[in-house]
Parts: C-alpha cells; sequence; structure tokens
C-alpha cells in the first residue's frame, strides 16, 4: 500500500491541465496505440505459463543469466532487489549487460555453467552490447545453441532474435509490439526471469492492475497534479530528483531514471528541445552528499521524498551508552527503521523550510503489490508528463546517430 | 597517465577569470587555510607507518570493516573499485554506511569476526548512523573494545571519538583540522584502510602530487579553463555530466557527486543560492537510459566523456556469426575494451554535434598513479570552481537544520 502527498502548491495548477493530461493517456490507452496500459491483466495469463515451466527450470538450474542492458534489464533488476529481502530462497540473478570487460569477464567466471539458464533479452533483437556477450557466453561455455533448453530469448516478434530463437529450436517469449523497452518491465521481459527465479509477480501484476484501475477512476489524481506541476514549472524546475530512504531502491531509481530521463528529453513538435532531468538519490547516505546543494542551491529542482514505514527487518540500536560518545545516545533503544525515517522525515520538512517543492510517497511496507503499484505510478507519470510536453514519449531518436558512427568506425 | 581535452569553445573565456581561480587556490593553499593541498607529500609519511602495522594485521584478519558515511566512505570505495582488478589479492573490505536496518543486517551477518578488523570513521566523531551501527557492531560481536587490537579509530584531533578512542587505548589516526570530510580521502580516512588492505597508496599519493605540481607550475591550465567555464555558464549550463565508460568508474562517480554538490552548492556572499549540479552516469549502459536527454533534451549540461584505452582485461568478441544476427558482426574478432571506446568515442562525436558542451579524460589505463592524479584533479576542480564562485567551498552550513530535527523528534 502507498500513500502519496503533494506538499507543493497545488492550488495554482489549472484544472484543464490536469484534464488534458488524464484524456491523452487515456486515448492512447484505449486507441491500442501504447500498449504498457495492457499489461498488468494480459500478463497475469504469462505467469501462469511460466510458472508451468518452472518445476522442470527448478530441478536443472539454480541461477538465471539474464544477457540484456537498459529496459531489458533495469527493471528486472529494480524489482528483484526490492524483493529480495522478503524472497531470500529465490534463485541467483546475474546480470549481463555492459560492454565492460572486466565487468563481462568476473560475472562470466562466476556463473557455474551447468546450473544457470541465460536469458537473452533485447527488443530490437540486435543490440550490439546484448549479442556481443551472448557470443561471448556461448564461446566461453561451449553452449551448444540448437535446441538447447538452457537458452531462451525474450524479444519483439519477427526480430532477427525470435528469428534465430526459432530455428534454433529455443524457448522464446515475445515483448508485444507496441510497449517500449523502458516500459517493457511488467511484460515478458520482467515476468519470465522473475517468475522462473521464484518471485511472486502475478501479485506484482495485481498491485499495478489496481493502481491503473483507481487512476482511471480518479482515485489518483495526486498523480495528475503532479505531473502537470512538473510540466508547468519544467523551465523553472528543471531536475527532478528521487530521494527514496533504502538501499533496496538502489536500482529502482534507475529504472526510473531510464524512464523519465529517455521518455520526456525530446524535440517537441515545434522542433524544440523539452525535457525533464531524473535524479535519484539514496538516504540516509545522499544526505551527506546532495543534500547541501539541494538546501542552499538554485532552487531548480522538485524532489520526491520515499521511505518504507514498516521494514522487514526490525533490526535495533542498542541501549548502549559509550563514554565521550553520549551525544548519539538519543537514538539507544530504536530501530534502525526508526531512525531512517526519521532522518527522512527531518530531512523532508528542512527541504520544504528552504522552500523546494516536495512530495512524499510512503510504502506501507516493501511487498509485491506496492511494487507494482509504484511502477504503474512512475509509468502513468511519465505519460501524462510527455503528453502534456507534446512530445512522443515512446520513441528515442537521439541515441540513433550515435549508433551509426559506432557502426563506422569498425567497418572502415 | 591522463590526457585531457577540452572540446568546448574556450575563445569566450575571460584570461582574468583564470587567474582569479589559480590566485584563489594558490592562496588557500599557502597560508595554511585548507589542507588537502598538503596530503599528497604529507601522507607519504602515514604510509610508511602503516606499513609498519602491516606483518601483524595481515596476519590476524583478512577483512576490514568500514564504519563510516558520506566523505569517510565514499573515496576508499572509488580508490578500491578502480583498484582492486589490478590488486585481486587486496583484503576485503566492507562498508558499513547507511542507517538501512536491510543493508546493516546484510553486512554483519556476512562478517567472519575474528578474522574482520574494524576501523570506524567520522571527521566529527558524532555522525549518528556511523556510531549507532558501530554499537550495533559492539553488540552483535560481543567485541571487548578496552585495548582491542581489532578496532580503530578515525578522526579529527580532540573529538568525541578520539577521547573515546584514547580512553580505550585503541589504536588512532588524525584527520587533519583544515582537511574536509569530501576531501579526505588522501588523509588516514583513505590511506589507513587501503594500505592495510593491501593498495598501493604510495603510489596513488605520487600521482596526486605529481598533478599538484604540475597544476602549480602551469601545466595543466586546461583545469582552470572548465572551471572557468563552468562558472561562467552557470545559468545555462547548471547540470555537469560525467559519463565515465567502465563499470569501476561507479563508486568514482558518487564520490565525485559528493565532492562537486556538497562543495558548490552555497550561498554565497550576497546570500544567492548558487551551485552546480553533478550526475555521474557509466557508459556503455546509460547510452540507453540517459542519453536520448542529452542529445534532444533542454541544452543545460556539460558533458566529461571518460574513457580507458588500455584496459586490465582483454576480453574479446568471439568471431563467431550466427545466422539472422549478422548485422552485429561488424564487432566480431575485436576486444570488449575496443568496443567500449569506440561506443564512448561515437557518443561522444553525436554529443557533440548536438551542440553540447563537451570535455573529455582518457586514462592511459587504470593505476595507482592515474588514480591520485584524477582525485587531485577533480579536488582542484572544485576548488577552482568554488572560488569563482566566490562561496566558502568547505562548509555544509544547509544540512544542520535537519540533524537539529532529527534529534528534536527523538527527544521528545
Amino acid at each position: 500500500m502507498l500513500r502519496f502527498i503533494n506538499h507543493f502548491n497545488t492550488k495554482t495548477l489549472d484544472p484543464f491541465t490536469l484534464e488534458k493530461g488524464y484524456e491523452a493517456v487515456r486515448f492512447e490507452a484505449h486507441s491500442g496505440e501504447v500498449g504498457y496500459y495492457d499489461l498488468p491483466r494480459q500478463s497475469q495469463t504469462l505467469v501462469a505459463e511460466v510458472e508451468a515451466l518452472r518445476p522442470s527450470i527448478d530441478k536443472k538450474y539454480n541461477t538465471i543469466a539474464v544477457i540484456g542492458i537498459g529496459g531489458s534489464s533495469l527493471g528486472i533488476k529494480a524489482i528483484e532487489r526490492l524483493l529480495r529481502p522478503g524472497t531470500p530462497n529465490a534463485k541467483k540473478i546475474v546480470y549481463l549487460e555492459n560492454s565492460d570487460p572486466i565487468s563481462v569477464n568476473q560475472m562470466i567466471s562466476q556463473i557455474d555453467r551447468p546450473r544457470t539458464l541465460f536469458i537473452v533479452i533485447s527488443k530490437s533483437g540486435s543490440t550490439v552490447e546484448t549479442l556481443s556477450i551472448f557470443k561471448r557466453v556461448i564461446v566461453a561455455f561451449d553452449l551448444v545453441v540448437q535446441n538447447s533448453d538452457q537458452i531462451m530469448a525474450i524479444t519483439d516478434e519477427g526480430s532477427v532474435l525470435a528469428r534465430f530463437a526459432d530455428e534454433n529450436g529455443l524457448c522464446r517469449f515475445t515483448i508485444p509490439a507496441n510497449v517500449g523497452g523502458r516500459f517493457s518491465v511488467l511484460s515478458a521481459v520482467g515476468v519470465v526471469p522473475l517468475t522462473l527465479a521464484g518471485f511472486d509477480t502475478m501479485s506484482v501484476l495485481k498491485g499495478a492492475q489496481s493502481f491503473l484501475e483507481r487512476f482511471w477512476k480518479r482515485e489518483e489524481d495526486h498523480l495528475l497534479q503532479k505531473a502537470a506541476y512538473y510540466v508547468t514549472h519544467a523551465e523553472r524546475y528543471p531536475m527532478n530528483v528521487l530521494f527514496a530512504y533504502s538501499d533496496t531502491f538502489e536500482e529502482f531509481g534507475k529504472w526510473m531514471v531510464q524512464i523519465w530521463g529517455e521518455s520526456l528529453g525530446k524535440r517537441n513538435r515545434r522542433g524544440e528541445r523539452v525535457g525533464l532531468t531524473p535524479i535519484a538519490l539514496i538516504g540516509s547516505v545522499d544526505q551527506h552528499s546532495f543534500l547541501q546543494l539541494i538546501v542552499q542551491g538554485p532552487l531548480n529542482k522538485t524532489v520526491t521524498f520515499m521511505h518504507i514505514a514498516e521494514s522487514e527487518e526490525s533490526l535495533m540500536i542498542p541501549d548502549l551508552s559509550l563514554h565521550y560518545l553520549e551525544k548519539s545516545d538519543f537514538v539507544n533503544g530504536h530501530s534502525f527503521n526508526e531512525l531512517i525515517n526519521a532522518q527522512c522525515m527531518a530531512t523532508m520538512k528542512s527541504v520544504i523550510e528552504s522552500d523546494v517543492s516536495v512530495d512524499e510517497i510512503e510504502w506501507k511496507k516493501i511487498d509485491e503489490y506496492s511494487v507494482g503499484e509504484m511502477v504503474l505510478y512512475y509509468e502513468l507519470l511519465t505519460s501524462v508528463s510527455g503528453a502534456l510536453l507534446e512530445i512522443n514519449t515512446y520513441d528515442q531518436p537521439g541515441v540513433e546517430l550515435g549508433k551509426q558512427i559506432l557502426e563506422g568506425y569498425f567497418k572502415k
């Protein structure tokens, strides 16, 4: 369960802007133009299919190696990290992402070949990092691809990777054509590896579905307010900070950075450059790093404080007084979770007092259902903001030139 | 060895601004007001002292647990991560930082008590996270503090932690009073744990010293240009991105974010809010996330591209052509390091073509000497920029209010 509080001033918002945002995403969903709105319901069938595969997978494998980058890894990592403390027996997942030789080599050397299922994920089917690492994995482990039940593929229908998988008789799952990579975590991209690993993805989907239905019923209008506020103040506040109080939000923050930055940084219809810059911070650590800039630097950021009321872990600060160190005794006998929540509240208060626009998201606790709600929340927030910015939220034309230059380097 | 290239337009810079920046830091260094300038030379004696302790430490311990947060952990982590691939036999270092109950518990449960040396680091001596975790460690492992040779402290002379350490007969190292937490990595804060772990900190210091001397001799004026450019364009480009092409820069990026954000986000003499926002990205991963925003979003960022010419790791992309996937064969037979470097070059070219202000830092390879140079480079860049912004680069008054509110919560 999540609680949303907009501390910024919502009174000056134009009600028409909210309606415009709502209608735009409703149109996207109903026209079938954008597919992620259907995933919370659609993917429930997929979970059942994948669950049916589990007994044979469980017998053979204790590790899943995800070969994918960007939208094909960030969402999986985000959900895994959040749910891992409550699902300690889930299979290990390793991620082969970056073209960094040190990382690739380290990951490969850690893999127990006979006990690892390899899942190659690429929407286009032709991502250079993913295919290069896949080739390296084939050679390093002497994998026989033909009819292998140790390799799966997740990709668009009709992509080159799909054809490769079919020709080799590999198990293959499809990403709907109208679901973009960064909006794909609730498609096969996230559902297949996480379900196979043993995470309760059905509850994630139900949480997502519930949030979406509440949003359509206008029970989550705080989201429309926030999108309208961010877009209306885009020039004044070009940066949006997510200050999340738990290390388990680290990968979630990276997922948020992708969906926000890559979706909204665009040229609009008039060819003007628009966009909002996401920044993901972790509390309390970044109180010792970035906070000073928020409090006394230029007022060019909004901040979202995120915290967890009840933790899985009840670890206490001992009631131990050490001579000379008594100044810190005020937290003795409290739990670390009380401390980190109080730090979040105290920091939020001080940031509000320094005139920064703040909102707050409270998790009652981290569970599958809330994770699903949170994913849908950020996807919808992005879509509404994109609609208000009058851009195409779902493409990424700016990264094509670099890819062409790269091919040019190697081909000459 | 590092190579610095400013691709942005340096012609419009006012030569007087460069001189002003240079003179300001020279004054800081010569007056003794700011102490980090002395560390590269000063700490060489410390390395010798710490090396003398190593034989007895090596016999007893295979792990170092650093209990510290912010300036007391970020720099150590940054250097460790960069040097670890070339120093595989160094002791394991674990970091107890955040007040997150899940992390604290996970870290503690992984620690092999008899084989672990605990180093408590806090400049002020009263950091609430650090002392709470220290208490938890004492209780969890039933440590007898009195005359323990398993606990060390690093703190300011005269701090409460120093008095506690002395009363209990603990080994203690001092952070010079004129060295701020975020500028302390080349003091005992970084030198003691890294040397004890087995890293060649002497070479790090020599690299730092060499960069500093070249800077004083006006052989590194590109740094003055960059600081002047950033400060002159602070309103137009309020964000400075470091796009570093290797996963081993992940912690370095966080260290950079702290030193840049916390030093420069201030009220200036006239009470105006000034500052520059740091953003740390990793290539090629963030090409699939943040790049679109840089290329087509608002022109409000500078970007520094950082890459490594020669890698420790020569891993190759196999010369393997897979049916249907031939489109990626252009990288076959090349090393992953060639790929990631070419990705950096191609992306940099595309970013420059989209009118973004870019500079480039090339590492010949990651070694101790270059790490030292890089640390001094960013420290000096911060100091010059702070001087040009006419702020106090070395304090952090904005975080005090939150601390007071926190104490208030617990005391009532």
